[in-house]
């Protein structure tokens, strides 16, 4: 079963959790000086229009016109109930997932992608620069990019650029730049840290040009609540009054922010991270104040971290491999209002290819952590004889990771 | 906009269009006796229901329920206007098409798979083979055996096997063997032709074990009309009365038959096919009997046909390198019903780019056939001034077929 919205019923307003915080938000500081940056500090890099949304006070923030139009290219996204993995299962528990891999670059991305292009060209800047990692960030920018005639600027990890080709074509292919990093080493094999040394440095040298990021910061969550406001609706029309449950992958927080953050205020509705038992940020991190990127060069944030210079083993899920957590995530879950759980990739892709046989649909590895804790989830559901609606994000296809698959399949994966 | 349908709005019938033809269609003849074949000569390959399903004679064919459920888990599929490619074309053409990219397998073909899947296990079936190229068909096939618990075994062309891995591990994921053909000669590239006759044989010396057509047959073609079924509908929805012409590309004629063979009884609507110069059976091949196969191994159809031996150049959309096309969209053309013409994929490449960059998704190269035909039909509606409602089938995505993309991009392709 399937619950479908028009594309009128696109929420038009984003859902501002900062208010419905348990505690309030450390401030970012200063790299150098060690204290709150103020707006200034991030104009070289940033719309005002974003600046204002880090720190925004309104319970709702209005989703422009021209944001709305293009998000309703595949906006609202379904929400399906998976019911043949509840009868493979044989639980008593009904699970609806939110599916984000219907986006034309194939996850929730494009969800603050589009608000980030849209604020920048409004605000008369000509071209965005940013990191990308295995790609996924990257192809969703430079989609959003085009839509708003913006020109994009990549930085894509080298090790990356050169063995995975096919979501660098997908930038190509909407128009974007694509360069390896660090583009002063060619035999540097890169890493996120040096390609956002190389997109923070173009943007603060160039007037025409702002930085964009894809994950952490408030506003980037914000955008990503479309997620949740339109699942709530839809489980209404499911006939479902509110989830037990929701749960989404971790790595820097967007996508599990998009579907969970809207349910904060419902104090009986657990929500749940699931992060990779190699990157453990939120299990096994500390809560402290450390830098966003490799080299220090960011302001400080307030989250759970595994220290800035932390080198995560190259598991298939790349989108979860980050030393840190978005600031609102860590807030939710020092504050016990979310619960984390990590799963190695071994027992990530058994459930990922459980779905597939069940649900016909191959999930991205990062996609495949939420489906490990929602096999084990309705697992308990039966165990305990108890009726329960989990919610779940699915944020992107796998079909640019079948890598990953072909790895599993034949016994060529690691942990 | 996009119009959807809820999943209890999928058509409880396929349209058959036989006795809607202009004329009788020819019968197909045996290899050897070069007699009409009859239903004992097939039962070795095809289930009975399938059989009947090529000569039946009723307006209309029920959908079983157990075919409808599985459909349900990505059907109905949307309507899309493509509005920011009218826009920037400047044309007063109303363009909308048909995304069946949104299944699974990410094409029309799991439509037929799923049925036939279906009628091969009610009949005791255990196990079905199977030939693929690039291996959409055989991912679809792959994908509808895992959902009925039927083995699927696939002769995969050599060359794809070992040069496009991706479908191969689509088709292992969901459960499938996939082994490279020609199974007896490990220095042999491979073609469509070898891979036929290893499934082929395959199937006609097990008792447990049936073929599978994704293609060409008529009971293939009626599986697909659900495309056009639903489209009737949704363009009602959109405030259209009828589309004025309907357009597919065509390999086998699968997916231009989904959606064009329900609106053959409206005379006022033009149905045209477009196909590759390079492998042009509708608009240079000779309509007479020839074989399916290479091998000259399956019955001999009437159809256009380029020769049975034609050996197409290796282009991008491999799902349109056939050397004949299905009888029923031969008939069309040669009584004058449906128009077919053909592109370089040159020029349907500069038009799938141009689709990327305005309605943001990347379609399959055979698809991109059909794109570039609705450009030229909205700018020549624009140089004569005139209102034309154009619909087309959106048979698949890109995304496996990037290399397509980086080979036009950087001035690889030939033609």
């Amino acid at each position: 079963m399937r619950w479908t919205l028009p594309p009128d019923r696109l929420p038009d307003a984003w859902f501002n959790v900062l208010p419905h915080l348990p505690a309030p938000l450390d401030p970012p500081l200063h790299p150098a000086t060690r204290q709150p940056v103020g707006p200034d500090d991030l104009a070289p890099l940033f719309p005002m229009a974003l600046i204002a949304q880090e720190v925004a006070a309104e319970p709702w923030v209005d989703i422009p016109g021209p944001v709305a139009d293009v998000l309703r290219l595949w906006r609202p996204t379904p929400l399906v109930r998976a019911r043949r993995l509840e009868e493979v299962l044989g639980t008593p528990a009904r699970i609806y997932y939110k599916d984000e891999s219907v986006s034309p670059p194939g996850s929730h991305k494009p969800n603050t992608a589009v608000a980030q292009a849209f604020y920048n060209k409004e605000e008369g800047i000509a071209r965005l620069s940013t990191e990308t990692g295995a790609g996924q960030w990257g192809s969703a920018l430079s989609f959003a990019c085009q839509l708003f005639g913006l020109e994009c600027h990549v930085y894509m990890v080298r090790a990356s650029f050169e063995q995975k080709p096919y979501r660098r074509v997908m930038i190509e292919t909407w128009g974007g730049d694509v360069v390896p990093s660090p583009v002063d080493d060619p035999d540097h094999p890169g890493s996120l840290g040096t390609a956002i040394s190389d997109a923070v440095r173009d943007a603060a040298t160039r007037d025409d040009t702002h930085y964009s990021l894809g994950s952490v910061l408030n506003h980037v969550l914000l955008h990503q609540t479309v997620i949740g406001l339109e699942a709530k609706e839809q489980l209404m029309l499911a006939g479902e009054e509110r989830p037990d449950v929701v749960i989404g992958s971790c790595g820097g927080g967007s996508n599990l922010a998009g579907i969970s953050l809207p349910f904060v205020p419902d104090a009986g509705v657990r929500l749940v991270a699931v992060e990779p038992s190699s990157c453990p940020t939120l299990t096994g991190g500390r809560f402290d104040y450390d830098f966003g990127d490799t080299a220090g060069m960011t302001p400080l944030l307030s989250m759970y971290t595994l220290g800035h210079d932390f080198v995560p083993p190259p598991i298939h899920a790349g989108g979860l491999r980050y030393h840190g957590d978005a600031p609102i995530i860590s807030n939710l879950v020092n504050n016990g209002r979310m619960e984390a759980m990590a799963y190695p990739q071994g027992k990530v892709f058994e459930a990922a290819v459980q779905w597939a046989r069940t649900q016909g649909t191959i999930p991205a590895p990062e996609t495949s952590h939420a489906v490990r804790a929602v096999v084990d989830e309705a697992l308990a559901a039966k165990e305990e004889g108890a009726d329960r609606v989990i919610l779940f994000n699915y944020s992107g296809h796998g079909l640019l990771d079948l890598q990953a698959y072909d790895d599993y399949l034949h016994d060529r994966l690691d942990g």
